[in-house]
């Protein structure tokens, strides 16, 4: 597995590789030699073009200038030398904002306006790009100049499961990841001289499954309040995010619901909500229930 | 003329028309004609596809589907009966990123990402999209319910002049015109079979002078408050928008700057923030002037 990724992951292999080529660097040095970088460079370079090779299949599409998917995978902590992917991302944003849109525009030309935009949202949010980046394994090769969003990523990882389709704010996605996905976007974009069917054909394949109106879920807070409202109850929100990365929920001053997560308020928030929810729906169907209907 | 906004400023011509065609109607009635509203309908389309071919002409573009034009320029609150701009508007807008950035991607190849985005924003912010439209004069040609808006946009064509390219953010921009640049946009994006070429052509033409980043200038408030971080100030913001429609500005506990409008809370606080930047830097010139800087 020559990637970047991969390395994190087999100490003994790579501690093997680091020492021939520290003692590479180090024999080079003492000969004076002054093209030291140049050489690492060159050595990066190669393992580079190895693993984009792998990417190239893995998405479906041959680069013409292959140092754009070689930016595309290279997060701003990486060498300062390198390019990263933050123009790639900015262009790649765009065109899947469009390809989306134009997608469901064509595809639902009954859909009113105020539901195309939630739906598009769906489709290119944080969440949803970081799923499309692990399903297609682009997180092994992220270059990445700091394993600190390593953590982040492995967490994501093992949450996904829990939530088939999309979690509607529930689970910590990591930007990094949606943005790789913007940024190959972005690159295949330009690599193919600005061709929007071309970038569709990548981008509709790493996409799937795309949702659609029905996939379209509210998000937990709407919910909440939806049902509150519905049966007449008082929703009351209590913000401990800054003490104890907590949200609380009461409803009709009963603690119905608490979410955590350290990392985003919003989370917190979120399943606080979730949390509630369950508990408000689960009692109004014991009382129907009871009350036989 | 024969627009939809002639009609507002022809009031003579419009009620002798309409004396006419209510003529028409009462005695279509009382022949017991029950195709009166086909009737109206035609008439309607027959005006309206004039209008559509003047529209052409300004904005160098031939449609296919004239309807998808006339879809364009009708306001949601035009009769039930007839479709909205409201999705052209949805894909125009989708559109005009992508152009923009694309625009701006190619053009300055080192442009660094964080300027990017302000600089695109800056070329699709309501404002600019509203200037687009009165520079075309579009706003003779929106097909709208309710003469509410006249008025909304006849104050917005007089304090234009004042700020030839952007006012950033300190005059009232209607967002019916910029919604119609962006279904204008969207609708020959649909019409050319989604070529983002020739959406550029037209689109490139209609949004001349095209925001540069020498061009670019930064929102009053940051403005503000980056002169009196330089300085040493200290900014105190009042809002008062709720009772009075107005924000003000102090510094160093002085009153430095008022701003004032009762359409939009975001509006008042820019041109406190304003008045409050030439005070500063007025009173900043003469110091340094007094010192012999």
């Amino acid at each position: 597995m020559g990637s970047w990724w991969g390395s994190f992951f087999s100490p003994a292999n790579t501690y093997r590789r680091r020492l021939r080529r520290y003692g590479y660097i180090l024999s080079s040095y003492l000969k004076g030699n002054e093209n030291v970088d140049v050489v690492l460079q060159m050595e990066a370079e190669t393992k580079s073009l190895q693993s984009l090779g792998e990417v190239e299949k893995m998405i479906g599409y041959n680069f013409k200038n292959r140092s754009l998917l070689n930016e595309a995978f290279t997060h701003p902590s990486y060498r300062k030398t390198c390019v990263s992917y933050e123009r790639l991302e900015y262009i790649g944003d765009s065109v899947l904002n469009l390809l989306i849109a134009k997608e469901q525009f064509s595809k639902y030309p009954n859909l009113p306006p105020g539901l195309l935009t939630p739906l598009r949202a769906a489709n290119v949010d944080t969440e949803k790009l970081a799923r499309v980046a692990i399903q297609h394994n682009f997180h092994r090769y992220i270059r990445l100049g700091t394993p600190v969003l390593k953590k982040q990523i492995e967490a994501f990882i093992s949450a996904v499961p829990k939530h088939p389709l999309h979690s509607h704010g529930l689970i910590n996605a990591p930007k990094v990841l949606a943005d790789v996905v913007e940024s190959t976007v972005g690159a295949v974009f330009v690599d193919s001289n600005y061709s929007i069917d071309t970038t569709w054909e990548v981008a509709s394949f790493l996409m799937e499954p795309i949702i659609t109106p029905e996939m379209l879920e509210k998000n937990p807070v709407k919910k909440l309040f939806e049902i509150c409202q519905k049966y007449k109850l008082k929703v009351r929100l209590v913000d401990q995010w800054s003490q104890e990365g907590t949200y609380k929920v009461f409803v009709d001053n009963q603690l119905r619901g608490k979410g955590m997560c350290r990392e985003k308020k919003e989370i917190a928030l979120n399943r606080a909500a979730n949390d509630a929810y369950k508990e408000v729906f689960r009692r109004i169907s014991v009382q129907n229930l009871n009350q036989g209907c």
